[in-house]
């Protein structure tokens, strides 16, 4: 490379989106770029020149450590969404002249669906003026919806995360007896993809039996079934155990926790901020059979508990963030780095490039297959796919007894 | 030791109250106990004659240390308070009986407040009726609220836990940008003694400002105060990160979860359960100031999260188990293990016992002197007093990505 390099993070943050972040720099600099800057929130930020030199936070190797294990989006994200070029020129105009100021050979974005259309259209735009900086997307999303790449940096921490934490759980509910029973609902994150929820069944071993039911968002959910099978399980065991996504619907497409009294929130994609379905199933059971219940919610935790991590998860979004640099230097643009799972057992895994316009705005979901029939479970094969994604640990550095993260920029939290 | 031993586990479940009963057992082994009893969901499955032999489920060295990595209670728990002696005279007569056909020569209970009502009402017991077994009380919750002990097993792991939470939690609030700002709120546990959402102070330190406020049980709660606060903060930070007991009240004594619409649970003790405390604040602050709002409860997962135990308090718990059966060894009975510490730098306890008849029922609360004159975080001392508690980790063992835990007896899950 020769000349300099720019770098932002978008959508909901991970335990290892910075882990990209630090493979962007490192492979950056190895690379012979000039400077390698990152934006304030992402492309938001940029468009208000908004941006710093990443080599005033990094700068020893203990840092790019620090950085991997740093959970939630170091340079602060954004949910923005680029209009049509054809709706809005004057602002590709700004874009293009900032980063013609900032003399960027490289553009790279880390973050999911939303982010990739992003990359489609600048890169759309550079295409048509003939500019000469690249883009490449790199993926993040802990939910695991982007489209031809085997899994998405970040899904497999969120998901040791939640494997541990349900197993944690499941232990706990055991503790206390109640005369009519203990009814658990815990509430996992995903929209309209079940990954992370289905990866509750990763608690199940051989030293526990895992929830009683898994309930994915790829699954229309009935309420009389779900009491009646709480009632069934009830009949043979003191408590029960429930994993439900944030987005499951009932047949006629209402999300469940519409059906309690939740405020709605849309964000900037028009996505509805969802939660409350845990409590409103907890009610629910409690007025229906007399069951004692509880709602648990693993809300943020699940996305930024660093602390917890995947080795495998770590390893692979830096990598992906190195292959989205090395790429642009060879001159790709317009391509999102994908993983692609070249041996089942044992797992091994490389990194390719895919033309971004296979990727922007398509969700992966949970292959139906790989829910059991009954629409309750995950099959074997889920697990499969899941359990090497979870692999391996990345110690924290601890500092005091508290794991240690690098500096927060002082630009993200100040007004 | 010549006779057997039997040990109980009461109360709510803590990272490290399965660390005391591998302590219990192993020294009792040590010291030559024939049989080591477990009650099964404490003094009430006892009373039903429900118990196990620990040496099925124990067997080797690495049973022992895989149960110090178990979260939850072990044996299972209960909520059950003992009738005075005079109010059913037959029940004690019971439990004696069943004491005497088991041949117990001590009886270790692991638990807090009311479970150390227990340990003082059937050494009494025992007392006037002449009887020779030996009742020793073992400090256990994560709420550290016990009197005349230093600090209480399980709460180490518990602050850690939350020091950590929180400071991932800070972190994930920076991310985004919201036009009129993002308040979280975070319920920690905790209803009188406010230790432990004191303890989100852990996650200040060099590289983490801290929560911007921490409003403890000890302090009466002002909602107007509070809002203004939040306000005035948001003229500075585009995020506000606020700590909360789920005991808080107002001036007037009702708890702020009341004032909104959340069921309440009275459980056996007359305690009122408590939750929708921070749910209940991010409400009002999103409908008054206008900014965008989450509530998060770190619920059961900050008392059950054994993954990121703290090795001091893994240690110490382990060593009050031990020092309770040495304590019963030695003709001790009617006594609570206490932790004492002996030296504040370099940190430094040992172990005493001390006459249950001073520590049954007392409360003991965060002084008002180590929170801030506002009422709004905690003082220099009280981190001084918590940190050393949180320090060291106790590596899971970890299988196929996931800790593995002791067995669960199946008497616990089974109907």
């Amino acid at each position: 490379m020769k000349r300099n390099v720019i770098v932002g993070q978008s959508g909901g943050p991970t335990a290892a989106i910075n882990s990209s972040l630090a493979g962007v720099y490192r492979t950056a600099i190895d690379r012979g770029a000039g400077k390698v800057y990152g934006m304030l929130h992402g492309i938001q930020g940029l468009m208000e020149e908004k941006y710093l030199d990443l080599s005033d936070y990094i700068q020893t190797g203990l840092d790019v450590e620090l950085l991997k294990r740093t959970p939630a989006a170091f340079l602060g994200s954004c949910r923005y969404k680029l209009p049509e070029i054809h709706q809005d020129k004057e602002l590709y105009e700004k874009i293009f002249a900032i980063l013609d100021k900032l003399d960027i050979e490289a553009f790279i974005y880390i973050g999911g669906n939303d982010s990739m259309d992003t990359i489609k259209k600048l890169s759309d735009y550079a295409i048509v003026t003939g500019h000469q900086t690249r883009f490449v997307g790199c993926p993040k999303t802990i939910d695991n919806d982007l489209a031809l790449t085997d899994h998405t940096p970040g899904f497999g921490s969120a998901a040791k995360y939640i494997g541990t934490s349900m197993k944690e759980i499941i232990r706990d509910s055991f503790c206390l007896e109640y005369s009519k029973g203990l009814v658990t609902i815990v509430e996992i994150m995903g929209r309209n993809a079940g990954w992370l929820t289905g990866s509750a069944a990763l608690s199940k071993c051989e030293d526990c039996n895992g929830p009683d039911m898994i309930y994915l968002p790829e699954v229309p959910f009935d309420l009389q079934d779900f009491k009646e099978k709480v009632k069934k399980l009830l009949t043979k065991k003191t408590s029960v155990v429930v994993a439900v996504s944030e987005g499951i619907r009932i047949a006629d497409g209402r999300y469940v926790c519409e059906l309690g009294n939740s405020v709605d929130f849309v964000d900037a994609f028009g996505h509805k901020q969802l939660s409350g379905t845990a409590s409103y199933l907890a009610s629910f059971i409690a007025g229906e059979l007399g069951a004692k219940t509880r709602a648990i919610e693993l809300s943020t935790l699940q996305r930024a508990g660093s602390h917890l991590a995947s080795r495998v998860d770590i390893l692979e979004a830096y990598q992906v963030g190195g292959a989205a640099v090395k790429a642009a230097d060879e001159g790709d643009s317009g391509v999102m780095v994908t993983l692609e799972r070249t041996s089942e057992d044992p797992y091994q895994c490389q990194t390719e490039v895919k033309n971004v316009h296979k990727i922007a705005n398509d969700e992966k979901c949970v292959p139906r297959e790989w829910i059991t029939k009954d629409g309750t479970y995950v099959t074997e094969e889920f697990i499969s796919y899941v359990t090497p994604l979870i692999q391996g640990d990345v110690s924290p550095v601890m500092v005091d007894g508290i794991p240690r993260h690098l500096y927060t920029p002082k630009e993200l939290y100040q007004k």
